[in-house]
């Protein structure tokens, strides 16, 4: 992490955590603290992430936001993971690993934010069904190189709260896992400057287990008694 | 449950959770609404159960409460268990095999509260540690005559801020999990009463394992973040 930005590649920026997370990123640059980043969206077809790229921008400006700080641009999930020194996995479980086999030459010394959680449907609920390795986090830390900093976060996240930048004020909490300690204060610090987030130390990349399960327990929570869009709070 | 009052058994309830459950219900007999109870605390030892009965009443009396309605005894976990409608555990998961055989002709048809959470310590933090059915709940469903009306509750509490009835004032949420409908209303109805929770419907009792999950990540948030007495909280 050379330059002053932070460059922070979204992989999956096109669907609807990974567009909240840019939106979110991307107003770190207008407060007058936290680190400042420039954001790349991924995708398999790279004008698909050009055209989220642009219509994140539009959606900034619509809001009022002054976009000439803010830098957001579309790439191939490899061109994108290569040009970030922070890449944030938003996508399936099922498709992680043929997209960590793609981008592999970028991921050495990279700091890899993993959100992903297992889960199946099960009747009308949801089912957390972590991989034999314990957890999605711990699956991936074994798929990628040793020197790549597997950190997991940003689970328990609404994404119609994430992506409602100027209405909702709602702060929950963001768990963050990871064996290395210099990547998970980056992740927090990230955390911290992302409006409606607040981040909490969850030790261990093999606790991330526990954090995974609580995103089919909130769509089941939701289901169950009538709410929506439901966060997490540890007080 | 014929009687006017619901017969509430708190086995172990001389422990920390048990003495502010036996508080929280206590106080229900003192509100306009809300399910009006008789408590009997159970223990290995009738005369620990009567002391710890003796000292909540005191403690409530020293805390200014009118308690010529409330009704709290002590007696032996199977007298207790005998005694009741409906049962709570409170106590630790190595414990249970034996205490089920000990009261498993008070059983049948009961409705029984579990919020044990199995759970080992790992280094400085604690690890959840289900047994092969899947999580206590289920062990203990397996364990109980098949009349006997499990129900997951309780699990997320934490005793210091349960037992402070006068000063704290918060409200968590508390997940209520079983496979048996009428009774899961009713223990929902019950939390409601509780004053410092908030019941949600956390659907079958297999949903039990994330919930009691949540225990140790609790405690271990708590230690690692410098917090105490944390709950939870879905909004």
């Amino acid at each position: 992490m050379n330059s002053e930005k932070l460059k922070v590649a979204v992989l999956g920026g096109t669907g609807n955590i990974g567009e909240g997370l840019v939106l979110r990123l991307a107003l770190q640059n207008l407060m007058d603290d936290g680190l400042k980043n420039e954001i790349i969206i991924g995708s398999r077809e790279p004008e698909s992430a050009e055209e989220a790229a642009k219509k994140d921008l539009e959606e900034l400006e619509n809001c009022g936001f002054d976009t000439t700080k803010i830098r957001i641009s579309g790439k191939s999930n490899l061109e994108a993971a290569k040009a970030a020194d922070l890449i944030i996995l938003t996508i399936r479980f099922s498709h992680v690993p043929s997209l960590l086999e793609e981008i592999r030459e970028a991921l050495e010394d990279k700091v890899l934010i993993t959100p992903v959680v297992p889960m199946v449907k099960a009747g009308p609920l949801f089912e957390y069904r972590p991989p034999a390795e314990g957890s999605a986090a711990q699956a991936i830390r074994e798929m990628t190189p040793e020197s790549t900093k597997v950190v997991a976060a940003f689970h328990n996240i609404a994404a119609g709260k994430l992506k409602d930048v100027v209405k909702c004020k709602a702060v929950h909490d963001s768990v963050i896992c990871s064996d290395d300690e210099e990547a998970k204060k980056l992740v927090m610090e990230l955390t911290r400057n992302m409006g409606c987030l607040k981040p909490l130390d969850g030790g261990a990349l093999k606790n991330a287990n526990t954090i995974e399960s609580l995103t089919p327990l909130l769509v089941n929570l939701a289901k169950l008694n009538g709410l929506k869009n439901l966060g997490v709070n540890f007080s």
